[in-house]
């Protein structure tokens, strides 16, 4: 058998460059590592950020993608926890170093040495995608996979918030931006049992959203609006990466709230220190999570059957799936079919 | 015995005024009140606020003083926890219903009807101070009460955000701006096991910083010392009231970190969003506490012996105490003895 592996995929060689048929190859499988076969994979605006070098960390040319399902296909002597045959998820990370403080602490996505699935590495816009097998994350039995994909990013990245901040089923909460993110957040936080206030500017949206079990729907356009739910909810989740008017946000905060977002908007954030102290609030953030906390996302998925509402191109469609994502079509999530 | 009760204390009649001698009449005593003799008041920053009018919240004549420690010579017919002859403590607050969703959830300083001790009514530059009886707080055997005032308000105001945050004994912390506030914080979390960062601009200060138990100062004027704590506090209090580079004290939070401010700081903090995401770090405030608290802290401090450094001037030297207050000269905090 040779030891190396050629890998099918689709790679942008320079920014915001159309996605082309691709090949590389993979070397010897390292001791603790696992090969994928992507059944789906999920398009996450990350993926875009990534094809434009919006970060400046981009290494051409990049096979996008970090929202992979599939099948364990081959694993090195020294992986644990999976095996061939296996359905598993990846994400963000693909490996960490697994002795640092922050591994050991269960905190990998913390690890300064993590390994970024499409970063200086290729994802999972391909028929092969390699990790640590400690990112490859067990599917639960019965999970829809079709539509999983989307979970292993989109979905950690606003569950996490869930578990990060202690909210718990009797709370109010409010969701700001219902596109990918946010309409996952309205699933997690209405089976968590929450009241779900959802604020969306975009009013055709209003029916679905409520739908997807908002409560109510608050057109964040207008301030008069927010009145309704003044002193109110006890957490506020922002999906969105543009600069709101936070002190608003804030307002319609319980005593003791938060407001935690998890959209990297550019423009600092401006915030009054009154609106903190006089009700002991909070404003924070979170980035993705742990294999731990991930496996504990899936099977609450399972349990309830929370999956993104998804629109799927054949791969070999990435680039027209990326303009409907681009062009703001998407409703919510993108995925693609190997 | 005459209903009526007469309060001989010093007043301000008019914004930035001198006081005064001032004497008023109480009327009968309601049957939740008690009446507290002053034996030393505290002399805080939001006294100078209220006789200034810089909230426009200031009704003239007014007595200030919110920072009393003293005996229980009178009680009401339903006064509970405290009875004539009694050590006591009243600080910010000196009532609140009772009965609303904050109060009987403990967190009386919430109640959206609580009394503050000199808004509309008037405080502790006096021989008597009236108050409920739910927060005239019963004082622990043994407390020095010639420091003891201060605790009441300066002290519950840096002692309950490491309540409300969580802060652990193995904790690395931070305080920035060490003065009234401040050199409380840092005893506070040096009893409390901490290892306590101390950021301050003058270093004339330095040397008395660190036999208050700072394990370090930090001149804060100068971004290179900061990076000796870059990524590692667990908790950064703030007890200034002017902007300051809160970026570059995210940067010294640890993972997970909260930077706390109880300086109510008037021009909005400018918070990345970035800087929250990345290492799940919260930017946080708190005004007081409850009743509760601040008998846990009480018992805290004369467990520990903590007490602010004080210095000590007769009621009728109040104004030249306002003057060494607003001139800066206050090492660290200053006390009225009547």
């Amino acid at each position: 058998m040779d030891s190396k592996t050629t890998v099918t995929g689709y790679a942008v060689k320079a920014p915001k460059g159309q996605l082309e048929p691709f090949t590389y190859e993979l070397p010897e499988i390292g001791k603790e590592q696992v090969d994928i076969r992507v059944a789906y994979c999920g398009l996450c605006y990350s993926d875009v950020n990534m094809i434009n070098n919006d970060w400046g960390t981009t290494h051409y040319p990049l096979v996008p993608g970090h929202e992979m399902v599939g099948e364990v296909i081959r694993t090195g002597s020294e992986a644990k926890g999976v095996k061939v045959g296996d359905k598993v998820g990846m994400g963000w990370f693909s490996a960490s170093c697994m002795h640092c403080p922050q591994c050991m602490s269960g905190q990998h996505h913390f690890c300064a040495d993590a390994e970024q699935t499409i970063v200086g590495r290729h994802g999972g816009f391909a028929d092969i995608v390699r990790g640590h097998w400690s990112w490859a994350i067990p599917l639960p039995a019965g999970i829809d996979l079709a539509k999983a994909g989307p979970l292993l990013c989109g979905g950690i990245t606003v569950f996490n918030p869930i578990i990060a901040a202690g909210v718990k089923p009797t709370d109010k909460v409010g969701v700001i931006g219902i596109g990918g993110l946010g309409h996952l957040a309205i699933r997690f936080l209405r089976h968590w049992g929450c009241e779900v206030t959802a604020f969306s500017s975009n009013k055709s949206k209003h029916d679905e959203i409520r739908e997807m079990g908002a409560t109510r729907v608050i057109d964040s356009t207008n301030a008069d609006d927010l009145q309704a739910v003044k002193g109110q909810l006890n957490f506020i989740l922002s999906t969105v990466n543009v600069p709101l008017d936070w002190e608003r946000y804030l307002n319609c905060l319980a005593l003791k709230g938060e407001l935690h977002t998890v959209g990297v908007v550019l423009e600092p954030m401006s915030i009054p220190a009154f609106s903190l102290i006089n009700g002991e609030k909070k404003v924070a953030g979170s980035p993705s999570a742990s294999p731990a906390v991930i496996k504990t996302m899936l099977d609450f998925c399972v349990r309830h059957q929370i999956y993104p509402t998804v629109e799927e191109f054949p791969m070999e469609r990435v680039n027209e799936a990326i303009k409907h994502l681009t062009e703001g079509k998407a409703r919510y999530r993108v995925v693609l079919k190997n």
